[in-house]
């Protein structure tokens, strides 16, 4: 049956029309900084743009924060103007577009999801999904379902301990973090202080003023600037400590690595990724491998399809 | 149904007649360094001492190290002479004892999975089990089930990453484990190693040649010693960071820390080992507790029955 997936992201709305394991439409918009009203708007105008809601079909929605999914209610998206409190987006959108039904995961989750059922995990029955965008994300499926936690928020890897005194300072006001080293925020963070301080890179003059985008950091890496290598070492071997913490813990087969950043630099970034891990593995004959995410993009929207399909 | 229980440790073997939720009688004998046959001898008169195998009841064991729980046979348990390499350890106990029923598991998943039924966590669906003795490790039980992991290695919680670079000489032979810092075996080499630079410490006063045992760790703390606070405070530390980890990746509701030197440093230990892991929360609001164990001694052994009734 045909269904609707949202991916509500902070500068982006991304939807498809997904039927079966097939991609029919997509379409995108950007995500309006008006408030609520103005989201769920967009919402309903990118549903209308990939056809409307499909008869007896419903719609996902990714949101990036902590959701409930029961309710269909955001619990805190901190990165949407308007979603710093509880906001009830499945109710909304189910008015906004006359869908019978409305359903929300966290974004991360609904990533992970769309790998295991229709991309690099679809073997698996466990994976761990890790999202290195503008910070670290995770999300798990253990034994064939996805782990939401005691409060829905499980998957954090990127706030995992990995420095346990005087390191790097994160975006959540801690320190030490995965995160605070590997994701695109903290490494435009570090290069603009360093810059600031008389250092030349790369990253800051093709940034300018505006976002430093993962495909800044991929040209500045490929002409050859030292900083952009210094840095991706130090996110390379963040991350390398955080799965391999997260593999020993739990035993894990499978791993998965997607978005902005690795998939602008490529698979060899992934193949550092996986040999970090490996060098920091308790169980030096663990099977687990750590591979690239295969459904770029729309793999949010796809998995935000599957929970109404 | 009556079941035997047996904790196979590293230097002894502590078993209990379990009947329903009460232990009927225990019993406790050193294990012995003489290889298998050894072992299995040492078990069967461990057994004998509680009375023989119950009629229509079973054995169940803990070891300290990698088990095939279908095949009962242990992978690797490097603290016994012996078991560097495969053994068939249930079908040798069930011949030596005749028992109908033999099952084996890992010392650190039973003493969890008491807790969960017995102890600490018996009122709840998850928990973590964190046991300081010798090493650390670590179980959990995930939505009401053991989690084993791939290849039935999960839990080494004390092999998480908490030092990315010049951490502490793990056991292990890596660098920067939570294990490296809070297990009893690593404050022993830290404290033998500064006493052999010239810093004096009841630690290794007290402990003279013999095993820096962990009430030895309570005594000297007791008596105000400097290098053992240090050293308590770095342990602290550590605990707090994985566990920390631990919670953030899962999104945890019980932590029960056990083993045997949370038993002789007190429940305040644990108190600050909690303290520790708040400190490092990524969600602030997160309802996770962190509680010492109830079991004691004998929760490994009535975890092992737990096995087979």
């Amino acid at each position: 049956m045909a269904a609707i997936g949202i991916d509500l992201g902070g500068t982006k709305v991304q939807g498809v029309l997904l039927d079966g394991s097939e991609v029919r439409r997509d379409a995108k918009l950007p995500t309006p900084h008006g408030g609520v009203a103005a989201v769920v708007d967009a919402i309903a105008d990118c549903v209308k743009a990939l056809g409307g809601v499909p008869k007896g079909g419903g719609i996902g929605i990714g949101v990036p924060g902590a959701v409930e999914a029961d309710t269909g209610e955001v619990r805190r998206a901190p990165n949407l103007v308007g979603f710093e409190e509880r906001v009830p987006l499945a109710r909304l959108v189910a008015k906004a577009t006359g869908a019978g039904q409305v359903r929300l995961d966290n974004d991360v989750n609904l990533a992970t999801l769309a790998e295991h059922r229709l991309g690099a995990a679809r073997h698996e029955d466990e994976v761990l999904g890790v999202f290195v965008g503008t910070g670290v994300g995770g999300g798990f499926v253990l034994g064939g379902n996805m782990r939401r936690g005691v409060t829905g928020a499980a998957g954090e890897l990127g706030h995992m301990v990995i420095e346990i005194e005087g390191g790097r300072r994160c975006g959540c006001g801690l320190a030490g973090h995965v995160e605070a080293y590997a994701g695109r925020a903290s490494i435009e963070r570090e290069a603009r202080r360093r810059h600031a301080e008389g250092e030349p890179t790369l990253l800051v003059e093709l940034a300018g003023d505006g976002h430093m985008k993962s495909s800044v950091v991929a040209r500045a890496l490929a002409a050859g600037d030292a900083m952009t290598i210094e840095l991706l070492d130090e996110a390379v071997r963040a991350l390398g400590a955080g799965i391999a913490s997260a593999v020993t813990l739990l035993d894990l087969s499978l791993v998965v690595v997607g978005g902005g950043l690795p998939e602008k630099l490529g698979p060899l970034f992934v193949g550092r990724i996986e040999e970090a891990v490996r060098s920091r593995l308790f169980l030096a004959s663990s099977p687990v491998r750590v591979v690239p995410a295969e459904l770029g993009d729309l793999g949010g929207a796809i998995g935000a399809a599957q929970l109404v399909t």
